[in-house]
């Protein structure tokens, strides 16, 4: 007995970076032997911000599967697709926008902020797509009859809105088609980038998802540290540095320990560094070592995301027949 | 060789009338010589406006088909279907919605006047499907790389969104997927109701398309005419008289004869309506009888409605392969 169905899904955006990893990929790993699982490469919801450029778009899918297949996501024990192979997500999207006011779309706190950044990058991007990316969430979801939506800080407001179209659904048709699906929130660890900003991709301060020890050095080599301390003897202060802040996350038996000798002028910064280094290549060997593997594999990598479509779409079609029989759309 | 490709849609909104056949189906009963057409009865526009019940729908989708058939189109050199049994008009608009600007779609003369229609009426219909017509109907043009449009005067400004989208599609994935529709103006005959208003369902002042002479009687029986004419003799105003309305239409040839006779109160109110009903019966008994036959064959309609859903899922298969290698979604 698992404890529900869970949907969730991410946007292949470019080259995944750590960030992404501790943010939600790794709490995926572990939600896939509690939960029965649904993960979706969402390539419609990229198109939301990114459709008048998609020459990257085939290349950051294939990226995404093999980031995931790294990591330990069971393409047996998930079903692993990406969201433009099974047509019903457009289908369930197009019919549930149908009775979705606009005013409920126009007052998702997200959807306001992203046109302001945009805006304000001297981007128009208010296009009737971006709008009613809530609704092609929702159909995502319910499409599924998902129980459970693993969720970050940012997406609270899009999963009540997934519920509120699920009741008014079941209400409008008067049968209850779909569950309300619950959030399960998870205890992200987050990572600051080399730089001490959010790591993020326009900032060029990330660690690249399954990066080998070369690579790893090469980024642990220029974080910054506290920049008070010249010579390994100044007394550091490790809580304004990075490296320090990666020990936390990718070395806690031993981070105690550093700190204190960091204070104390006994560990200059290279060696902490190195410490830090060997600790996550050890964490991460196996997910290099696979994603290497894997990379070498685009053949197996499609087998299993159509294996993963097929199966997403025999559940995608039953919910349908039953969607189409409530609205006498047959 | 045919002028070109045609797609046309109507809404299955209940049980067709006169004034729609005058208005369209007349018309495309003569297009489908000349052209080769798409014709769907489009069940999920009519969603648009009326997702809140939906419980006639089924039923006015085969009514609809039996209307069409009876007027003569043929289901052999047409592709007659229902829009919701092909998937791909949901997957088309949702992908061409990413591109379209709300701007675009606010702007539509009909979307404000329609609301505030609604708003009269205490109906708030506010939706995101309804803010999505346009892309809907976009999709079902572009979906068959249709090059021709019968346009009533409602629809030119659909007609030019969705040049407008196709014309963004092109350009942004810089091919040339489809081709830009044009207009084919058609000169629809305009009937009034039997009261005089315009002929509306919710006006109850129609003739069902299909009308028996006893329900043909009826209707005209009823007709208004020239209120200060009280005995024969009076001398009438045919122009202020309804059933001279229709003679027009119905009778072209005894026309003028019986304005003149009217005038000079040399013809009686029941003999005119009595020579009025016999015409549109001998027009429309052809009509009639078919309809007769076909009411009580559903069997025989679904099948022509799935061939029709399977020749226009071939066709709208080959252009969403097109679509998905220019947007790179594959």
């Amino acid at each position: 007995m698992t404890k529900g169905r869970i949907f969730s899904g991410m946007q292949p955006s470019g080259r995944f970076h750590l960030g992404n990893y501790m943010g939600a990929l790794e709490n995926w790993v572990r939600l896939q032997h509690e939960y029965e699982c649904f993960f979706s490469i969402v390539d419609l919801h990229a198109l939301t911000s990114s459709y008048s450029d998609t020459s990257k778009l085939q290349e950051n899918v294939m990226e995404m599967a093999i980031d995931w297949l790294s990591a330990g996501l069971d393409p047996e024990k998930n079903v692993i697709f990406v969201q433009s192979h099974v047509k019903e997500h457009a289908e369930l999207a197009l019919l549930l926008g149908m009775s979705t006011p606009l005013s409920w779309l126009e007052r998702v706190p997200t959807y306001k902020d992203k046109l302001q950044n945009w805006s304000a990058q001297g981007k128009d991007n208010n296009t009737y797509g971006f709008l009613g990316y809530p609704v092609l969430m929702a159909a995502d979801i319910m499409l599924y009859k998902a129980t459970c939506v693993p969720v970050g800080e940012d997406q609270s407001a899009h999963l009540e809105l997934t519920r509120e179209i699920v009741r008014r659904f079941n209400y409008l048709y008067n049968r209850e088609v779909f569950p309300e699906p619950q959030a399960v929130f998870s205890k992200a660890k987050v990572l600051p980038g080399i730089d001490g900003r959010k790591m993020s991709k326009s900032y060029g301060n990330t660690i690249p998802f399954g990066a080998g020890p070369e690579e790893m050095w090469e980024r642990i080599r220029m974080m910054t540290t506290d920049p008070q301390r010249i010579k390994k003897t100044d007394p550091g202060h490790p809580e304004v540095c990075i490296v320090y802040a990666f020990h936390k996350v990718f070395n806690p038996e031993e981070y105690e320990e550093i700190g204190a000798r960091c204070r104390a002028g006994e560990i200059g910064c290279v060696e902490c560094k190195k410490r830090l280094a060997e600790k996550m290549n050890a964490l991460l060997a196996d997910i290099h070592t696979k994603r290497e593997e894997l990379s070498k594999k685009p053949e197996y990598i499609k087998e299993v995301l159509d294996y993963g479509a097929q199966r997403a779409r025999k559940e995608a079609e039953k919910t349908m027949a039953e969607v189409k029989t409530a609205m006498n759309v047959l």
